[in-house]
């Protein structure tokens, strides 16, 4: 009788990018790794310190750049896994918010791998949190809905219904929206969300070098052209937006808020 | 010349649950903690082991049993950190997702207090991840909404348009809507959501006792029912709940799921 494999695969959130919003279960998982599978949202600086000497493999997809294609990723890990090996693929934010982690999952169990999720802190909720904008709030907003701005309004391939997103009463928190930001809030705004809703733009979040944009619908496209808001960046369209710390209805609130 | 107060408030997002899924953010404030503040949804079985000693008051809101009411909550929070204390205020999930953080942090500025968040893991996406359901993915959705479903659809104080969101093409994420279930598939279903739509119910998500039911719209009051569904559990709406475990869309696949 041979001993059973411990080959098996981890798909840890990595959280939104500073080491310690890893979960105490990431870290341990990261501990336990052979080999670490990750690109440019993990929390890559935190490998070194957490699992010095532990094999790393940059999976980095670039936007519009050179980039790993999914099946290489899954293949990867499937193969690693296989050869007895504890593979964690670490991922930014939670690696089922946009994170292609369930098509990791089946790929692992179509080979028989066993496969574990560990959640993390998503940056759909964090990076607004770290400006100071809560998601939902009593009496403003009774929910939230995260989307993808990958793709413009109208897109064939877009499934996203923005004329419903603007009138469900909920924040709408778009991720990867910057290219299409000005197309978005147009949608938003001819289906009737009104041109004076407050957004905030969220560049870097939770690093030295966050940034946070504040103005509203009607003029977030040109604000956001003007300051140069590049990825990765989270924008909050909502009552709640208002809550950014340096959003202008704040000040004009003064103490109140 | 005194010296300074060292007394704050750090509003922790605890999580889903389990203390692993604590993040090491959140362990540490713990562990700096004078006096922990906490509720039946944070993970308070893991507060002896990783704080032993600390005060905790426990302020839980069983709903429609006793409650501390929220203003006493924040008054309890500004007079300790007036005193001097390093006042931890430790919640259930994240703090900005339904659980009144703001109102808190608002509290706090008001009366001079200084005041920080540390985000967690939210059981919107964690407790559908723990049933193997993704609340996004490549080809069925690009984009997830979280809602309260404490309010009825049409309640006079509800401000969500279930209409709206039934045609968002988002995965609809349902929390606090055990009691309401029935009235919101019902609503979704009347504006045009088919009532095959996959729906999978998680109840004590992440716990030895989680359970997961799995039906359609046109279902799910009934299997509910039925099944004794009760609080805490999270309710999935859309394609990526065929995901969970046992959902029968998922044995009718087989081995191409």
């Amino acid at each position: 009788m041979s001993a059973p494999s411990r080959g098996r695969v981890v798909l840890v959130g990595g959280g939104p990018g500073a080491a310690d919003l890893l979960t105490v279960r990431a870290v341990r998982a990261l501990q336990s790794a052979d080999v670490v599978v990750t690109d440019r949202l993990g929390p890559v600086d935190a490998l070194a310190e957490l699992c010095p000497g532990t094999e790393v493999v940059d999976v980095a997809k670039v936007p519009r750049g050179p980039a790993t294609p999914q099946e290489a990723i899954n293949e990867l890990l499937v193969r690693r896994a296989l050869a007895g090996e504890v593979v964690v693929r670490l991922k930014g934010g939670d690696p089922f918010v946009f994170g292609r982690g369930m098509e990791e999952v089946l790929a692992c169990r179509a080979a028989g791998v066993p496969v574990e999720v560990v959640p993390g802190v998503t940056s759909a909720v964090a990076a607004p949190s770290a400006a100071g904008v809560p998601v939902t709030h009593r009496g403003l907003a009774q929910g939230f809905s995260v989307v993808s701005g990958h793709l413009p309004p109208g897109h064939p391939g877009s499934t996203v219904d923005w004329a419903a997103l603007a009138r469900s009463g909920t924040t709408l928190v778009l991720l990867m929206a910057v290219e299409n930001l000005a197309a978005i809030c147009a949608a938003l705004q001819a289906a009737g969300m009104p041109g004076c809703t407050p957004v905030a733009c969220v560049q870097d979040a939770g690093s030295g070098a966050q940034r946070t944009l504040t103005t509203d619908l009607a003029g977030v496209a040109s604000v956001a052209a003007g300051a140069g808001l590049r990825p990765p960046a989270v924008t909050v369209v909502g009552d709640v937006a208002a809550f950014a710390a340096t959003h202008p209805l704040l000040a004009a609130a003064g103490s109140a808020r």
